[in-house]
C-alpha cells in the first residue's frame, strides 16, 4: 500500500510538531510532499503522485478553522474538475482520504458550548466534499493536539500511532492493529541495529496488550458459546 | 452604516457575475476591497478597513467548497489572535459578518441526498467559526446561484437584493424593507437623471407590493382583534 502525504505549512522548518511527524513518514511507501516548497506547481506530477497512492493524507495546522493558504492554492489548481469527477470518470475512486491535523488547543475545546464551539468534524465539511466527490472512502481525522506539552513518552506514542496512521490497513481493528504490531516487529528484528530500543519496548508492549485483550475476548467467547450450548 | 466587501476572486475581470456585483456596490459608504489585486498585504491598514466597518462581507465563488487561496492567505495574513480575540479585547465585536457565495449550481444541490450533499450552511463554518470567535453578528448568507443562466429583469432582481444585503438594517423583515425601498426611491427621485427607469419600475413594483402585503396583514389584525372583542 502507498501512502502520500500533502502537507501544508508556511513555516515547516520552525514547526516542532511537523519535524517530528516527518520523522515519522520516514516509512516505505510513504511520500511526504511539502506544498509551500513546490516554485511551480506541475499539475499532471501532482495528479500522478495522487493517482499512485493508495491512502491520501491532507496534514496541517489549523490555521482560523481551515488548513493554510498554500494547501488552497495546491487544491485550486492540482484537483482540476476532470481529475476528481469530470467525464463520468473517476481517477480516485476508493482511495483512502485521511486528514491529520495539528491544533494548539486541546481536541476538548472544539464541540458546541467549548472555547471554540464547532467539532473539527464540522470544520473539515469542505475536505471530506471534495474526497466524497471524487468517491474516496473517508478515514476519520488523526489530530495532534498540543504537541509541545507531550512527555517524551507521549511523543513516542504519538509517532506510533501516526506510524499506523499512514500504514495500517484500515479499519483501525483490535485485527489490524495486531498485524501491524507484528509486522513492525519482525522488521525491527531484521534490523537490529538502528532500532531504537525505547520504540521496541514501546511497541512490544502495546503487542503484549493487544495479545492479552485478544486472548480475553477469545475466553469471553468461548464461554458464551459454551453457555449457548448448555 | 459602513459596509466593507472583501471579495476574492483570482480572475476577477473574466467574472461577469463579479463585474456585475463590482457594479451593484457602487453605494455610498460601501468599500470593495479585491484582495487578489493587493501587490503586498499592508496588515495595519486591511485592519482598520474592518475597524471602521459597520457590516464585513466576504464574498467569492465556490471553489472546492469553500473561498478561493487569495482569501485564506488574506485571512492568515491580516486576522492576527490580537485583532480578533487577543488581550480579552475584540475590535470587530458586533459588527455584523456576512458571506456572498456565488454558485455554478443550483442551491438546491447543496443539501443531503443530492448532487453535493452538503449545505452551504455546513460548508462555510469555518468562515462563521472566526466571526463567533470575534463576537460579530452573522447574517445568513447571501447566494448567488447559475448567474448565467438568469434573465435581465432576474438580474435586475439579484441586483436590489444584493444592494439590499450590502446596505439594509438587519433583519430582513418586512419593515426594515419598507424603509430601505422608501429611501432608495427618494434617492432615486432627487437624481433622475441617472437613474435606470428599469430598476425604478422594479423598486416601485416591489414597494407597491410590499404596501400592499403589509395593508393586508393591517386588515388581517384588524379583523382578528374584532373577532376577539365579540
Amino acid at each position: 500500500m502507498k501512502t502520500l502525504i500533502i502537507v501544508s505549512h508556511p513555516e515547516i522548518e520552525n514547526s516542532q510538531t511537523q519535524q517530528f511527524l516527518y520523522q515519522g513518514s520516514k516509512l516505505d511507501n510513504v511520500t511526504w510532499n511539502h506544498v509551500e516548497e513546490i516554485n511551480e506547481i506541475n499539475i499532471k506530477q501532482e495528479q500522478q503522485l495522487l493517482t499512485d497512492a493508495d491512502r491520501i493524507i491532507f496534514q496541517f495546522p489549523l490555521y482560523w478553522y481551515s488548513a493554510p493558504s498554500g494547501l488552497k492554492n495546491w487544491e485550486d489548481t492540482v484537483l482540476t474538475r476532470n481529475f476528481i469527477y469530470g467525464d463520468k470518470s473517476f481517477p480516485l475512486e476508493d482511495k483512502e482520504f485521511g486528514l491529520v491535523v495539528t491544533t494548539g488547543l486541546p481536541l476538548k475545546d472544539y464541540q458546541k458550548g467549548a472555547a471554540e464551539n464547532y467539532s473539527l468534524d464540522e470544520l473539515m465539511t469542505p475536505f471530506r466534499a471534495i474526497a466524497d466527490k471524487a468517491k474516496m472512502k473517508i478515514l476519520p481525522i488523526f489530530t495532534v493536539q498540543q504537541f509541545w506539552y507531550k512527555t517524551e513518552l507521549m511523543q513516542m506514542e504519538l509517532l506510533i500511532d501516526y506510524q499506523r496512521y499512514l500504514t495500517q490497513d484500515m479499519p483501525d481493528s483490535l485485527a489490524n492493529k495486531q498485524i501491524w504490531f507484528e509486522k513492525k516487529l519482525q522488521e525491527m528484528s531484521l534490523d537490529s541495529d538502528t532500532a531504537d530500543e525505547r520504540s521496541v519496548e514501546l511497541i512490544l508492549d502495546n503487542f503484549l496488550n493487544r495479545t492479552e485483550e485478544l486472548e480475553q475476548l477469545n475466553d469471553t467467547l468461548s464461554m458464551i458459546k459454551e453457555n449457548e450450548e448448555d
